[in-house]
Parts: structure tokens; C-alpha cells; sequence
């Protein structure tokens, strides 16, 4: 019966780790909808948040139902509260990368992001795939330093946002509302799906060291 | 042991309760400061997000402590995992409340919003401030009527940010750039708040019927 429980519980954190590729999966596509105005990408993306939303649903109800049965203690007991929390938060990144999609399509056939800010928001794009790859990574190896990795790509996160702040409040931005409340939106979500990489992340390490990463060196997003 | 167990699960509960109270007084304080212009107020907020995040820290150890130490089953298991949920949706609608003073203390002396679309920020508002209430109330009555007004109430909050983007992509918008990323930002930090406010509820009513509300009804935010 034990060795049936850990099998549960191993099972569980699998698909955590698959749905965090595809996640990873969805902020592509919605980034590819976004840059280069596809349409196909974007209505995939779209529609494909369902599934997410069913794994939530699925793997939330098994880790509940192992609480429940199995009454588990310490560290099991720690990595299945955190993993309650971690699936609401790539199934929140999920949400933000169809919130991209969206954007995209509405603006097909023209492109959401004006030329200008074409760079940024690929550094943007790449930034935040890479860090939901990297969450999924922290959860599969409960590797420490990929989850501090992740922490400074948050950092690089935040400055891209700067940026294209100044760009849509500087004197040189020709583009207009709708291009700039577009951009805003985008910014944010992007920035959201990072926060959220970053929060599994210190959640990993909480699973593996029992604490909280410091709040000075690692504040929680 | 078993009477020392409850009472530390209401106590919890009761500080869930009056950490709504303080998340919905920062929610006010927020929209004052950004309607009035209100720098004191906007500081207030922003400084006073800091014991709402002790107060998640603390809420959310004592309810992991519970869960180690008595292996609760049932009603009072739902109960704890939905408490670790609720207390990190009332922990960001703090932290959405201090975006919001933190755009009212930018532009500060100036008021944020234009004058045009002050009415409408005044009912997101107030609909906000309402629906936090209201969270708290489901939570502290287990009233499950409270939580299916929330749900009509989060609806008009989405008419109400419908609206907004009408006026700022309309011909008329004529109060530029500025003003158009902060509307947008705002009306989506409001947006959340709502969304916040309307999860809480659907874990209420988890917690007293042992099943979310059919999604059909009542759409998971």
C-alpha cells in the first residue's frame, strides 16, 4: 500500500512536469501569434487552454484525494500542499498566455506589436518560455539552482518591462491608444506568467529545503 | 486535544475573516487615492500591504501546522486546503489594491483618471470594494446566496472594464497615451481584484457542499 502511495504521489508530480511543458508549450505559440500575426497559432492556443484547465482539475482532485486517504506527513505532505499551489499557477499561466493569444487574434491580420517593439517583446517571449521550461525543470529535478536561475531571469523580466514603458511614454511613440494599451496589456501578462515561474520556483525549494527562500534575497513575486 | 484542534481552525478561520476586512479597507483606500488624488491615503496602502503579507505568512503556517499535526479528514481537510488557497487570493488582491495606489501616487498631483472616466473607475470601485466584502462574509456565514451574488456582481464588473475599452479606442479618447496604459492597467487590476474576490467565493462553496459550483453557471475566473 505504501509503495502504491509513493507511485500516487510520483504520478502526480509527472504530470505536473508534462503540464508545465505544455504551458511552456501555449506561451510559445502565443508569442509566435503575436509576432508574427498567426492566426492558427493563436486560435491553438486558445482553444487549448481547456486541456490545461482539465489537468488542473484532475491532478488537484488526485493530490486532495491522497491528503485525504493518506493522512501523509513532512516532506510528502509538503510537496502535496505545494503542489495544490503550483498547478493553480501554471494553470494562471495558461489563462495569460491565451490572454496573448487573444490580443493576437483580435488584431489579425495585422500584427498587435508595433515594429518598434518587436525586440522587446521577443526578448519577452523568449524570457518567459524559458522560465516555464526552467519551472518545469525545478520540479522534475528539485534542482536548487535552476530555481535561483529562475529568479534572475524574473529580474530581466522586470527591466524589459521598464523599457517598454519608457517606449510607450517617451515623446517618440507615433503608434497610438490602441497599439499602446495593447502593448500595457501585454507587458503585464508576460510579466505575470514570470512571476508565476518564479513563485514555483520558491515553491520548489520549499518542498526540498523545508523553507522559504529568504524574502530579501528572493522576494515573493 | 480534538476541542483545542477546532478552536484553532476557527481562529483561523476568523483571521481569514478579518484579513478580508483589511483587504477590502485597502481596496477603498486605494480607489479613494486614486479618485481624489489622495497621497496619504495611496501611501497608507502601499505600506500597509506588508502586514496583509504577514498575514497570509501566518495564517497560511498555522493551517499547514494543523494539517501535519491532526491529519483532519473530510469537511475540515476541504476546509484547511481551501483556507491555503483563499488566503493567497486575499494576499493578491492586496497587492493588486497597492498597484493601484501606487499609479494614483505617480501621477500624483494629478489625478490618475481622466474626468471622463471617472464615473465608471467610481463603480469598479465601489463593485470591488463590495466583492471583497462580500468574500468575507461568504467566508464568515457560509452563506452560499452571498456567493452567487458575487458571481452576478463580477459580471458587471466585466461590462464595466467592456466599457472602459470602448472609450479608450474610441474617436474621442483625447486625453493621450499616458492616460490610456493607466486606465487599461487599472481597469485590469480591478478586474482581478473581482476575480479574486469571485474564486473565494467558489471555494466557500466547496468547502460547505464538497463540490465547486457547476462550471456551466458560474465560469471559474
Amino acid at each position: 500500500m505504501r509503495d502504491s502511495y509513493r507511485e500516487q504521489l510520483d504520478d502526480i508530480l509527472g504530470d505536473l512536469v508534462q503540464m508545465s511543458q505544455a504551458v511552456s508549450a501555449a506561451v510559445r505559440g502565443a508569442t509566435t501569434a503575436l509576432l508574427e500575426a498567426d492566426i492558427h497559432a493563436a486560435e491553438q492556443v486558445i482553444s487549448g487552454d481547456d486541456a490545461i484547465d482539465a489537468t488542473q482539475a484532475d491532478i488537484e482532485s488526485r493530490a486532495f484525494s491522497l491528503l485525504a486517504r493518506q493522512a501523509p506527513v513532512a516532506g510528502e505532505l509538503r510537496t502535496l500542499v505545494a503542489t495544490l499551489r503550483m498547478v493553480t499557477e501554471l494553470e494562471r499561466m495558461g489563462d495569460l498566455a491565451a490572454h496573448v493569444a487573444k490580443i493576437a487574434r483580435l488584431r489579425y491580420p495585422e500584427p498587435a506589436v508595433p515594429d518598434a517593439m518587436r525586440a522587446n517583446f521577443v526578448r519577452m517571449g523568449d524570457v518567459a518560455e524559458k522560465m516555464v521550461v526552467s519551472a518545469g525543470q525545478t520540479l522534475s529535478e528539485r534542482n536548487l539552482q535552476t530555481a535561483q536561475e529562475l529568479h534572475d531571469r524574473d529580474q530581466e523580466m522586470d527591466e524589459l518591462r521598464r523599457s517598454q514603458f519608457r517606449a510607450l511614454l517617451g515623446d517618440d511613440w507615433t503608434f497610438g491608444v490602441e497599439a499602446a494599451v495593447d502593448v500595457a496589456l501585454l507587458g503585464r501578462y508576460y510579466e505575470r506568467i514570470a512571476d508565476h515561474a518564479a513563485s514555483v520556483a520558491r515553491r520548489v525549494v520549499y518542498v526540498v529545503t523545508g523553507e522559504f527562500p529568504d524574502d530579501e534575497v528572493w522576494p515573493q513575486p
